[in-house]
């Protein structure tokens, strides 16, 4: 089976079970909304990548790693839209988990599918104990304080940002565990494969800046313009437009540099490098930069 | 060490590496914050009193079981205080967490204890792999979607409630888990502790409800008069003040008689009987019902 419908197989299957009966129904239809039809699926599309590429003995683990990762990822977003943080109206071209459902059932989906993840996670472990635990780790740590992406978005509210600190956790965070858990679901160590997450997620950092700072919000399915609306660093007020395109190109050379040795090697370079001219924007005849 | 000092300095422990540097300071702060000085711990000396009514044979397994499952509670109260929810002011005597820290810092400490509670069980895993993901699936269920307290507070959503479902999730859950886990950490199967969880969990439900109808805010540390506020079900409302009360203690009798046969039985009785007494409530001579 191809990654993006493993990927969807193992997703619907925890939504479904999330929402057996008896379970209160519309917090049930929330979950689902909040992750489906879905953006790219990027950060476990590399997992499942990186799984592939170490050999991929135990892909149910590699499928349940992959799941939790994206239903972490969905949790964050419905979270980050409330009104209280980014207070979005939309999200993935339809309105926002709050803007649908209300904000207690948004609250509630967005802290249901993250203790789904570890509930994914923990039911597919049985086979493989030990990988289990450590991707059940790799996922609670980049998730939560002090280096997850709570870490990042708490960032934000301090007068005065630690910038390394604030982009590993906010974007880097589930990159990181991207390539790391893909690493540990197929039997490997996780510590040679945090460069590659780290520098995925730096590029995948200063390609929102870029879109956020290019293009329009019907081009982009979610409001723009957030960045300086909220004055959060970006890339692009840091080196402006053209250079923040030098940076993210730097650094997605250094990612597949990064990639530690094995058997799928070639196939993960030629991945990172579709990501790269998929993330590298042209900037539109209307751009508003 | 006593339950008490033994939950205190494995939350603390987790407290304090969730705030090691560089960190976000104020959210930091949040998370110490609403996890001190805390409130009776009852969940987590529940866990503990039946780890060591099966034997207490991998000590740091229970520790982190019931610090896992203290700042789930903790992250849930965050959370239920929230403006959307509750809208409290006060919690365990003091500023709630959002009136402290503002809202955004107190969704972001409700989700860090969250991921915390995950992180410090799998953390503590390793000498006993297959316990710990027993553990963490029990406290995955019975904290998320169908069966544990986002459920139950999903249900407040609905125009019609299944009550059952609704309070079995809504206070039963963590109940569930505490003597669930507790079992599993000392090596016991998780099934035989689901009623004394239950019935424990029922009983502490009815003596919020008569509480929430008796006391005033300054005796409880909290607002009271939420369950009429909010039109919740409540066994006061059912039965009455002398119907819910002998409702309890029959409840409290059939916890006890639940106990499955272990070492420690006639001990964990003893501390059923000991609850019992402190959860009747005296209808003081002020009494607002």
């Amino acid at each position: 089976m191809a990654p993006k419908a493993r990927i969807d197989a193992a997703l619907s299957s925890a939504i479904k079970g999330a929402g057996a009966q008896p379970a209160p129904k519309q917090l049930a239809s929330a979950l689902d909304y909040a992750t489906t039809p879905g953006g790219a699926r990027i950060r476990p599309t590399i997992l499942m990548s990186v799984a592939q590429a170490c050999g991929d003995d135990q892909p149910g683990l590699a499928d349940a790693a992959a799941a939790a990762l994206e239903l972490m990822h969905c949790a964050s977003l419905v979270h980050d839209d409330l009104p209280c943080f980014d207070n979005a109206d939309t999200r993935r071209g339809k309105p926002s988990a709050h803007r649908a459902f209300g904000e207690p059932l948004a609250v509630l989906a967005g802290d249901s599918l993250i203790m789904l993840a570890f509930d994914v996670l923990a039911e597919a472990s049985d086979p493989a104990p030990k990988r289990g635990l450590e991707l059940l780790r790799i996922l609670a740590k980049r998730s939560g304080m002090p280096m997850g992406i709570c870490a990042g978005q708490g960032w934000e509210s301090e007068a005065e940002i630690d910038l390394r600190a604030y982009h590993m956790s906010k974007t880097g965070a589930l990159f990181i565990a991207a390539t790391q858990m893909g690493a540990v679901a197929a039997g490997q160590e996780a510590e040679p494969w945090e460069e590659l997450g780290a520098r995925i997620g730096e590029a995948f950092q200063v390609a929102d800046d870029l879109r956020d700072a290019l293009y329009d919000a019907d081009t982009l399915g979610k409001p723009v313009g957030q960045d300086d609306l909220h004055g959060r660093p970006s890339a692009v007020t840091e080196f402006g437009v053209d250079g923040a395109i030098r940076h993210l190109k730097d650094i997605l050379s250094g990612a597949i540099a990064s990639i530690p040795a094995c058997p799928g090697e070639a196939q993960l370079a030629h991945m990172v490098r579709a990501y790269a001219e998929r993330l590298t924007p042209v900037a539109p005849a209307h751009s508003r930069a």
